[in-house]
């Protein structure tokens, strides 16, 4: 009982720092469904004012999503590392996301006092359906 | 002379695409300086709405340059090919950019029927000095 | 009964092109232990032969195992793809592989008439820890 | 005069550590063409050993003359970091290598007390064409 609401409070100041820390999840109304020991389900709702032509979401806005999953797990496993920087990300776009609700599922691999390294599935809310995937680099701040 | 207003016309109608066809490029105020023969050079002005703490330009900011760059040069070379989509890219990021207008210098390596395959550089406008380093694949359509 | 005996001549298959159509999988001994539906297990014995200074191995035999445990993965879904070309491959190397054998564990996200995009793991045989991870895209010929 | 002579012997301690470190740079006869000041060119002679069917040059063979050019790089910066990891390379193949002498022009983009990040274009030596283009990092130790 204690530990769940620990962990509720743990996801509730994570995505308080999402929120405040990474313009871009703000403005795109991005929200922390589940993150918990290097693992993350982030959701990017639908919102046409993203989508290129045809009404597909634009790479920036999924690379936001990416980026912002990553964090998340990262500050899962270190609450600390607020100021964790992105070194490098390579994303690979699968499927065109047309009119979809998102959902950013990120994976720590490997973190130590200085890097980080993980993986993010970015899926359809609906169907499942994988639309990218992205691994990236972090740069942490040795404590 | 016709050759320059010719020129002209290209890159006006370049800079139309990338601010009506890409929702960040239009949001952040990118802006088209050169693009001609499958290179450019696009701004982004520094805004700290864009901004993590600490002053830092966001990773998806820069991702967003990156991506509006490499469009440029493909447009530049296939004026019809608006509907050119990201495939894959890697970015590494360099340096910190701290209250800096940057400028994204992309460069496409290979076009074919099907796919354009490039490289970007953003830097410093005020100093020359690099912050990231991106290649990117594009899907194309065959005419 | 038959179905096993179907899937042991696949893999035979599969390892037969592995070993005659990858130089450097011939070279470094390696072995497909499983490969079926767009997933495998590639073994990299260990090999003193292709050690740096310090016993770690070289990233060239690291990709080396990476690209011919996607390849596998590709042929397990369409055998005729002997001639898929490796067109994009992204590999983080996270921890320094000294004296292990090595397992590649690939699995291909998205296969279609052009392109398949998967995804390898490589970890130590002996404790599961992980090594490398690898993202790589592949062009195909339409059949 | 002097300073040709020293130029001279660096490269030669570079070429000899790219042979006695990177076991496939020896096995693949690769040589260090040019190596200063954080540029180098290295050539790998066409050999049929390591072409696949069709007489392409296949993928590891060339991530193999990336790495050893991006090495030889660093060490024309700092020649004691002989242990330097590569940590991440991203790499594209734009055009499939038959019968062909390359080239790989590397260049380090950024170097600090810790990491070195790099770019290395493969071209034939022949008519210059690009081959293919890789990014990398790598972890250095600081002295």
């Amino acid at each position: 009982m204690v530990k769940k609401v620990l962990e509720y409070i743990m996801e509730k100041k994570i995505r308080e720092i999402i929120l405040n820390y990474i313009p871009q999840a703000k403005l795109m109304n991005i929200d922390v469904l589940f993150s918990k020991n290097g693992e993350s389900r982030l959701l990017l709702p639908h919102d046409s004012q993203w989508t290129r032509e045809g009404g597909s979401l634009s790479g920036p806005s999924l690379f936001a999503l990416a980026d912002a999953a990553l964090y998340a797990s990262i500050l899962s496993l270190k609450i600390d590392q607020i100021g964790a920087l992105t070194t490098q990300m390579s994303i690979q776009f699968l499927r065109r996301p047309i009119d979809l609700d998102l959902v950013g599922c990120s994976k720590i691999h490997t973190i130590s006092k200085r890097n980080a390294f993980g993986e993010v599935q970015i899926r359809s809310l609906k169907d499942d359906g994988l639309i990218a995937v992205a691994t990236g680099s972090y740069s942490l701040k040795p404590s």
